[in-house]
């Protein structure tokens, strides 16, 4: 028992639960003999939905949470007041040790301030970045900081460097994992005073693999596996790609029925693109982990399916077998600060 | 004569010069009367291209320039040292009131910095913003500022907004343009120092129609008609927009040649999909304006085809017609500053 991995999942969180977060919940377990689930949320919801399923029951259990907190409510109050949620529910089995790591589908402001406030970050970690996986044309690349915490220091912007690298490497197998900057050309000496202070720190840094700056342009092509930036240009850069893909695909749509010639040809064409769709499908690739903190919380999108939860919960097992946070706090020890 | 808008064209700034500037030129000319042509650069490689064409000649003249601004010298410096550039000559007529307005697809830092040191800036405009349009589901919007100076301050983006409005109206003949300012969430309290800052005095601004916040999803999506942003971001959403844009197609092509079947179907989609995917082509829609500035210079692609000129050109005719840079001064002078 001491060495399955136990994941609380937030099965009242985000626009498709409860179906959703319990039905990933499910399959994850089937998959994977080394993982304990805990679902929380109202009780009789919960045991209406997990009837659909068999599973091994041994290794779920319901953890009763009779409050939701909504995704237009103000975080921090919320959280203040909504002690029962599934949300804080959640986050304090993590706090204590109960659980390892928390996946929700609720709202982004709940869950970060809730993972920094309740869960904690790590002694030394300054911030705790929300880091996206983003589909590339060559695979994904991690986004880092797509957070709430704007206008950052050039110190924040060097550990989420680190952290990043660490995640890339040890929990999607990327060797030496390519670090880049976000920024408005690829000189040097381009960018604006966050990014020229941050320049010659990560250039300094042995630890990371620093390839320099990247431009927007360059970010779908896969050019760097780290991207790293301050959480206002990050959350541009997070939402774009989804607003500029599903208007794209929508268009592409669109103009294939819009003849009837066209109509036949996309019968044709169907299967051949829904595979490649699905490659810049981010859900494919689980949730966002929020780094840095002593436990490990995943964010995942608001509209998420059973797939991404499953997902984030197979990530979450790699985070925990891979010692991420020893790894984070190895680094922390080791550099200067 | 004197009704005749004068516009130079960098014949030797871009990827495909001198072919591409001279041809979008030449047809520029021979669609619309009232445009009388400079095309700035070598005289002899000039009058080679112009051979090709038939065209009214007594509404072209050649401004001989013997020198090329690369797109990786420094632009301060390459303007200072090469006088004899097709830019800086053609700078230097717009400055002295020989030309109306310059176009150029050469080095965009060139452009930005010899647009603000020779041409100059409209007294009481604090900065000078490169504003290209970008494609949305319903039409373009107008991105205002990508242009190299970051770190903008609220009065800036106030400035922005008002003269991105002033664009809208009377050259894209929008009505009573929506404007937003780019930000991490649609309520009013989020987002960094400089967006919290801003909103509050874009609020109070009688002379444009605010929205409020615009998440970068809903770009896209043409939630809004002139979007406020500081230059660092605004160069991010630009690139990301091209480079995911770019990927996809390229993505979506790929899939429809994966298969024999799929590429049957792609025969049959073809017609009807390029038609979908040119309304998604910024080139469509002409080159950014490098707004508030005593004459218009006009930024197009560095991979800028004729057509890309051509509509600059009678971009550049509309603003001359419609005064726009006195409807600039005016409002400066109605603003309270």
């Amino acid at each position: 028992m001491s060495e399955l991995v136990r994941v609380v999942v937030d099965a009242m969180g985000g626009d498709y639960a409860p179906e959703e977060p319990v039905k990933g919940a499910v399959e994850a377990l089937r998959e994977n003999q080394s993982i304990f689930i805990y679902l929380a949320g109202k009780e009789d919801v919960i045991r209406r939905e997990l009837k659909k399923y068999t599973y091994p029951e041994d290794r779920l259990k319901i953890v009763p949470a009779s409050q939701v907190i909504e995704t237009g409510e103000p975080p921090a109050a919320a959280i203040q007041k909504k002690k029962d949620s599934s949300l804080v529910a959640g986050l304090q089995m993590v706090r204590k040790g109960e659980a390892d790591a928390f996946v929700s589908s609720g709202s982004t402001g709940a869950v970060l301030v809730g993972g920094q406030v309740i869960v904690r970050k790590i002694p030394g970690v300054e911030r705790a970045p929300l880091a996206p996986l983003i589909p590339t044309e060559r695979g994904v690349s991690l986004l880092i900081d797509c957070g709430a915490n704007v206008d950052a220091r050039p110190s924040h912007l060097l550990q989420f460097a680190a952290m990043g690298s660490i995640y890339m490497e040890y929990i999607l197998g990327v060797k030496k994992p390519r670090v880049a900057i976000v920024n408005i050309g690829a000189e040097e000496e381009k960018g604006n005073a966050l990014v020229k202070e941050t320049f010659p720190l990560l250039k300094e840094c042995r630890d990371i693999h620093f390839v320099g700056n990247i431009e927007a342009r360059d970010i779908p092509k896969g050019k760097a596996d780290v991207i790293v930036t301050e959480a206002f240009v990050g959350n541009v850069i997070l939402k774009l790609y989804e607003g500029v893909a599903s208007v794209l695909i929508h268009e592409v749509k669109k103009g294939m029925l819009s003849t009837l010639r066209s109509k036949i040809g996309a019968l044709l064409v169907k299967p051949a693109l829904k595979e490649t769709l699905k490659s810049f499908d981010a859900s494919e690739y689980g949730g966002a982990p929020l780094l840095g903190l002593r436990g490990l919380v995943v964010k995942t999108h608001g509209s998420a399916k059973a797939i991404e939860i499953r997902h984030s919960i197979h990530q979450c097992v790699q985070f925990q077998k891979q010692e991420l946070n020893q790894k984070i706090q190895q680094y922390l020890r080791l550099s200067d600060r």
